[in-house]
């Protein structure tokens, strides 16, 4: 069975999925909507695929999926109207920066018995998979403390800013999401800690742009996350497990594997120093995990539940960093 | 202006050009060849092209190029028969297994005036451009000595090795390649030595497994290039250049860049076990460097005189073995 | 000036530093002291030094300096003593493991204008001292976040964590004092959190395996700290320090410099596996460090304000652990 | 039992075994000798052993075993003289530059029954010993072929190479006779190629800068060596061995383990600059294992023979240069 698709959005993320979707066997890109016609307009010249409204798409016959890549604030109504029409929906993450929303959103999803995929690309990026599959195998025993460092190589504009909903719901909300994957057991207790010290604007905006966050659950594990919006040798993506029989980590990516040695020392190129370039094949691989999942009836590997998760740990490391104390994440979730 | 392709053989090598061609911008595959119309037939599903003998695509008006694809002892003919129809020709390493039929190959294209390419894909390595860019920036200053390190996992089936020409022929000829651009002046004397390892079969064959080389140009400069047909550990495809202020090197790749640590020390994935895997993206860039020399009339990063020249060297590398000496490359270019 | 020196213990540490005293250019055994004869006697023979008393040597003319390594809840009197005596005294840390005790200590060294360093020997370790080199030299601009990963390949006997204070006054306090050394600017917060997670007998004596703490600055700098009793890989130590235009990180010592390479991967061996072989060097340097400051009548590299800091860290962290809180150092150094 | 030392030479090498000696359980150092009594006086002082002449030495009944530390062209007589007056003989590479020279004292050393020891500190190298034992261990298989890289931070002055026998027998020598050590087997071919690149003084004197060897054994293993006697980013000295199952590499040493990140890439220091630091643990080793040697009567592990063979495949080195061709080692040894 052949999985048709339908974008909405032609923005960078939606080009990505529109790429990533034509090049995925078993599925083929039926329809793009943006209301920037030229946007649309291209992406429907490259890839050969009509141009239609939303509403269209709601209601075309040859679409059973759709790739919801539109600003954050039309994605939960956009996952209910298209649950309700039946089409299996991927979303980028975030479903909704707020909490009852997200919630309201996913009890309509569970009504409509829909699919829904959250996009927490992390997961599918090939490096991370083996990590996983590692400690899957029981290379390093039980798990016991997980690090990530995740740390961009400079803050997105002020205007992306002011509607991110923060750091902690925007960039750590995936390093969240890899907790919760790796630990392999919810999260009990966050403690974290933010500053401004990259940029006074971004404290201006009410953000910060450093921050670390200890995640405790209930057995005792932990992990620790590690973020900065400012990092001059690239896009620093790194992950570390230790577990009782060993640890595993993955490394960064560089420019080119090369090394240059000189009277000073030896050189290597920075890191990739962009999130697409980084994750060009996570993107390509959490696309072919949903066309597999609803080509299959099958549960998809992420869920709206994990984008439930992961946006419950940002809003309790905010009241964790408001209140000085460490935040039981069932407060944030009852409260919700 | 569209550069529009054919390909003649549907083979392995023939399926990673077509889809090369397919995802480079400025270029369309119009047609495929292959005595196999099965082998032919899938390449025309999957990109949408026609299935055309060689003499219809030598007579195609709406061919501009031909990628060679075909068996080795195919090669010097079907050069020849597309230079004088007027297409420009990319040809897989090794024009001809014999030094005096390259020549009268070159000397017709030469004739025709026409555009030919032959595949060299380490020169289009990402890491090893970078590697190439360092020198050419003068980052390590005058280049003194190259030192190649190329083991394939394994050795191909005996019906291979017995029409492959032998070891410096198929294997050593990429590093011979390497090494001229490298060392930025021609080669002058070869000494090899060569032995059986890996498998006594090999030797039945005639050929080794197991061979080092050192080259010396004019100046004096040096290349050592160390082969062998088994690594267990995987595709082994190492570049180091020393140079008056300093040295670059090139380093592998592994299956999934993790580590993973336990009591008996730490451990990484083994490299990438197939030509194919490690080279996907030198086969895409040297394509799309064919077709920017094709569109923009200019010459093309490799010739035919490269060809010549690294079967040159094998000729020579030879003739060293055989005789245990010092054999100087005009011998062998003389001689042919 | 030759600095005569008398070691007050001779057990593994005071051995360590009998050895250090005399590899010294400019410093001299004179006197070792144990109330075991027959250790006393082992490093008197190994080394041509008297045995003295501890009173005997507080009262020797020819004695300047005397290094304490005898149990912990001795050190505080030893100073003292030693102090009143006219001596320079280098301790290992910790000074005392009360607070209140440290204080009172610190009063009578000052009173008496006495010398003392406190042994942190991390801050003399080549590698670390490059690292902080590195910093000070601006290659990463201002500093921002520190993340210390100090893991103990196994935990001690239950009757050393019994006398030890925990595991923050024993092993993260010299990742508190590294902590201080690095931010260049006093922690003004500790969140920390504690599991048992390696041997459930560390939980019945009290005391935590695996910790993880955020300390933050007045100015907002952040350092990360994470340590477990149980790396079956060594003893593993790394520094990392992100800053303004740059990082900084120290890398692992293994067994040795070598790597095999097979058809499961790349194998390097473990790290060294016990402290006194991973930081024979910052011992070396460390007592070298008091040499020269007490013949230069200098100021000592590390004090014992040094170490009350670090306590007094360890006492906040506890206190966040069992409040569930962020803790301000100024509640822990004014109550105590 | 003691094995009592004399030292003859207290220049730079007489002075790393005097301490060596001096750190080494059950070896005692009872006195030097050199023609500058200042240079003596400082051994003499520094450890505390007397200043006698070479022929008091020689007849000295309290020392068993002596280090011949002084020019290469008083090596041979020197290692005759003791050999007949009974002592243990450490002496540093070479033994003569002359091959006959070298068989005659052997013969001599052959005659008297004497201990002889020939300094090839790789061996004694605990990266290399580590490399070893990984080889012996089975870790790698069958070996099949030794890559040495080798190359130094600068050339040494004029009036050293003026008697140092040149590159091969100079610097090359020591990768020879790890090229023994490594291949298990004796070496039966070399081809050489040798130019001046770095200093075209060094050519003015007859001498190579630049140099590439391939060894061959009778079965077929390879050994390739590669020389610079100018590489700006330090003391350059790594080892690889390619098996039947795998492989082995050391690394070379860094002058810290640092790395520091910034916009330009990935920094590492230079390597260790000198032989000396690079070899510290080396020529401790080789001092302790000719002590053992000595003390318990048994073989050394390394022995004149090693000397004699390393010498000889530097004269045929020089001979493939010279002729243009492979030299079988047996025209250097028969013709000697």
């Amino acid at each position: 069975m052949t999985v048709n698709f339908a974008i909405l959005g032609a923005g960078r993320i939606g080009q990505v999925h529109a790429r990533a979707v034509t090049a995925t066997p078993g599925a083929r890109l039926v329809a793009i909507s943006d209301p920037m016609a030229e946007a649309a307009g291209k992406v429907a010249e490259a890839y050969g695929c009509d141009i239609r409204s939303i509403d269209e798409i709601a209601a075309s016959d040859d679409v059973q999926a759709v790739a919801i890549c539109t600003p954050t604030n039309t994605h939960a109504d956009l996952i209910e109207q298209f649950a309700r029409a039946g089409k299996a929906v991927f979303c980028e993450k975030p479903i909704d920066l707020n909490l009852n929303r997200v919630k309201t959103c996913l009890d309509t999803v569970a009504a409509e018995k829909a699919t829904l995929m959250v996009g927490f690309n992390r997961r599918f990026d090939p490096d991370f998979m083996a990590l996983k599959a590692a400690i899957d195998q029981g290379r390093i025993g039980a798990v016991e403390m997980v690090t990530v460092s995740s740390r961009d190589p400079g803050a997105p504009p002020a205007d992306y800013i002011k509607v991110s909903g923060g750091i902690f719901r925007d960039m750590t909300i995936h390093d969240f999401d890899v907790a919760r994957w790796l630990l392999g057991e919810e999260i009990e207790t966050v403690q974290a800690a933010a500053s401004v010290l990259t940029d006074p604007e971004i404290g201006t905006l009410g953000d910060y742009d450093s921050v670390n966050v200890i995640l405790t659950t209930a057995s005792g594990k932990h992990c620790t996350i590690t973020n900065s919006r400012r990092a001059t040798y690239g896009y620093d993506q790194r992950i570390e497990v230790l577990g009782s029989k060993g640890a595993v980590s993955a490394e960064n990516h560089r420019e080119a594997n090369i090394e240059i040695a000189d009277a000073e020392g030896f050189h290597r190129p920075p890191l990739l120093n962009f999130f697409m370039s980084r994750y060009t094949q996570a993107y390509a691989n959490e696309i072919a995990a949903f066309v597999a999942a609803v080509a299959q009836g099958a549960a998809t590997p992420t869920t709206g539940q994990d984008g439930l998760m992961a946006l419950a740990l940002a809003e309790a490391a905010l009241k964790s960093v408001a209140e000085g104390r460490a935040v039981k994440l069932a407060e944030v979730l009852d409260g919700a």
